[in-house]
């Protein structure tokens, strides 16, 4: 599955990744994670100390490649509303769902403090990320002083997790887009003073 | 657990229910259920045909339930603004997470139609009676018509299940709210025309 030039450890995080965004930390077993990376038992265990262990190196480096996508496109140019719709319109595996979101479902990550950190510090960082340029957009009256931008920051981050439910659950990736289209017209209009009718 | 007076199949099927909430379909065994209920696992399998068919019933019930309580609050008197806000801020067990919507991040469930079945059903309502409401707030004119009903009432949707993965991450209720004051706030800009600056 994977190339041979690719160690055994870094077989198992790659397998480990995909595993725990199809089917989560509770779904994953060692076997499967041992067949998914070609490697046995043995070799598993020399590398980490057990799943959990594994689990945390597949988890931060997940949380670090979201970090990474979403920073880059939060940093580009154009107005607070610009930035903010390329986060929200930036290519997505929407019917994947969000391999961090996800973890939170999953009652042994939320149980372990070690397994969560690094959700957790992801989600805030994405949070103040957002709530800065909404604070920017803000004080450059873009944006009504009536905004909030930690509530707002919130109110992004959860329609995009919100969207991959909507996304599963119907089996499209329409229902996102439609979460978005939404959140798009509300910042518009809170942009905007709209046409008193 | 359960008073017994409470049926056999009352008890699986509560037990289900709890269970699947809990740790989702994924990670609860036919045994797990069985203790949970105080049942053996000859009338288990007397009772239903299997997990499946005991997930299914306790999928529906928990569907329907969440369907009434949505439907109570949404129903209720005054604006479409206030119906929309009393929805986002009726009393939830937010640390818990939908006992719908977490369903979709499970595999099992999603590969199947007959689970997934109710779920869709369940947020299709859910979106098609809040965007009804957007729907009346428009045409008597306390939404402007740049909102579309559909997509307001999907990203409504997606805030409530989208701010149950941010209060999980966190650890508290209060990042539930964040996002759903955030909303809020986004939802009254469009409602009334802001100051202009």
């Amino acid at each position: 599955m994977y190339s041979v030039f690719m160690s055994t450890p870094e077989r198992l995080i790659e397998s480990t990744r995909e595993l725990l965004w199809e089917r989560g930390y509770v779904g994953t077993s060692p076997k499967a994670i041992q067949q998914h990376a070609g490697a046995g038992q043995g070799s598993m265990y020399h590398h980490f100390a057990g799943k959990p262990d594994l689990a945390l190196a597949a988890i931060r480096r997940t949380a670090e490649e979201m970090r990474a996508t979403a920073d880059a496109v939060l940093g580009g140019d154009g107005s607070a509303y610009a930035r903010i719709e390329s986060y929200l319109l930036r290519e997505r595996d929407v019917l994947k769902g969000c391999p961090v979101g996800r973890l939170t479902m999953d009652p042994d990550v939320i149980a372990s403090d070690e397994l969560r950190a690094p959700v957790t510090e992801t989600l805030d960082w994405l949070r103040d990320r957002i709530a800065g340029i909404v604070e920017e957009g803000r004080s450059q009256g873009e944006f009504t002083d009536a905004l909030v931008p930690q509530d707002i920051a919130s109110t992004v981050v959860a329609t995009v997790q919100g969207g991959y439910v909507l996304a599963r659950s119907s089996g499209s990736p329409a229902a996102f887009d439609t979460a978005v289209r939404g959140l798009l017209a509300l910042l518009a209009a809170a942009r905007t003073p709209p046409a008193r009718s």
